[in-house]
């Protein structure tokens, strides 16, 4: 899919400017990052999915020192994410904060706002759930979601350093972008994936503690790495350096 | 060792009643749970570690809504994290709290602190960091500490979940116990260990945004699972359930 194309279609599902701009550039990110499950492919992805209310907008119910609490009211969680961000880059907190978001869903690449954050010199983790996807290592029906944890820190000089990562062996995007095989819709790690699974377990419940459905959960503060504290990797490709 | 024997050497370590309290509590707990390797054995550890002070005591140095931030002042990171635990117990946040704690080092199984607050009814997540123990996934030197994620969610009835991943092929405690080879000290995942090793360098980075050296990362919150949110787990071990 051509980007003018991928931006019509968004269009052509009702989200007006402000929204389909939102939601071209995680696409497109995807693309140029050769995450492609979480690229233009989730715009047929979207036409298909049942729900989808174009002109739904995210609200903040709850802002103390050190925690909110959001609520999708219906929107993508692409749209939701995109909302605290630029919600934290114009009041970032003065320490650190919590934010957690109720029916958040989905929520794409969560390096994608995690880097985003790092570059308003955030640090940021960010996991968020999705339907369940993978089962136990010891084999049954799917219990928990993919859960990635996205971690993006800050650098003195240079670009953030960006982790993403999934708790499944594949994604579910690559499945859906027929990249992947569905049987590998289970917990990485081979004859360890009882770590991943764990992983993926405790993210989930982390967030339904605190949100009913699927939701996201986030964590801001203030902090950078100095030069020095990299110097060690010289050699290493460090994720989004 | 026998725990009659395992505290007199604390105490003839110069660890008054309650820090050898803290310190038994926890060593107690890792070999009724099986884990060894974080166990009575690390009281020979600590009798050959250099630099062990054990008059020294944490202190809280900056504490504002959503965000404390201890140092250990050359204590254990057991005292120190067990202090931090005690505080949260005297006085909860009212939604949720980021603590920080630099020169934090050892602190043994985070699992042990996660409980404990998750049977204070807080959910808890917990890392904390540790000389460079896993190198890359590719080779060379060990860059990252196997860095472990422990997550506590209380339940509504019944004991809390508890989580508590490292992320290296083995521990480092079961190197020292020799119960474990240290060529496995390397990122668990097999072929997808550069996923561990991803989650390793991303904590790392997390807690050296915010300390120098060895430190520990805490992200507690209110919050609990109902019985319904775990429905679906029947016929499953919940890890801590």
């Amino acid at each position: 899919m051509r980007p003018e194309e991928a931006r019509a279609r968004l269009r052509a599902l009702g989200f007006d400017e402000a929204a389909a701009d939102v939601l071209f550039a995680h696409f497109a990110d995807a693309e140029r990052r050769g995450k492609l499950g979480h690229g233009f492919s989730r715009i047929e992805w979207l036409e298909a999915l049942e729900g989808v209310r174009p002109d739904a907008r995210p609200e903040k119910v709850l802002s103390s020192p050190g925690f909110d609490r959001w609520e999708g009211r219906g929107a993508l969680g692409y749209l939701t994410l995109a909302a605290i961000c630029a919600d934290l880059e114009a009041g970032p907190p003065e320490q650190a904060r919590v934010v957690v978001a109720a029916d958040c869903f989905p929520t794409g690449m969560l390096g994608h706002y995690v880097r985003r954050l790092a570059e308003a010199r955030l640090v940021a983790l960010l996991t968020a759930t999705s339907p369940a996807r993978l089962p136990h290592p010891a084999g049954g029906p799917p219990l928990v979601g993919t859960n990635p944890l996205a971690i993006g820190v800050p650098a003195a000089d240079g670009p953030p350093v960006v982790v993403d990562v999934s708790m499944g062996k594949t994604t579910y995007g690559d499945v859906l972008a027929g990249r992947a095989d569905p049987a590998d819709l289970v917990p990485f790690g081979g004859e360890q994936a009882h770590k991943a699974f764990a992983l993926a377990l405790g993210l989930q419940l982390v967030v339904e503690s605190q949100v009913g459905g699927f939701g996201a959960f986030l964590v801001v503060l203030h902090g950078e790495l100095g030069p020095v504290d990299l110097e060690r990797f010289a050699g290493v490709r460090l994720p989004g350096r």
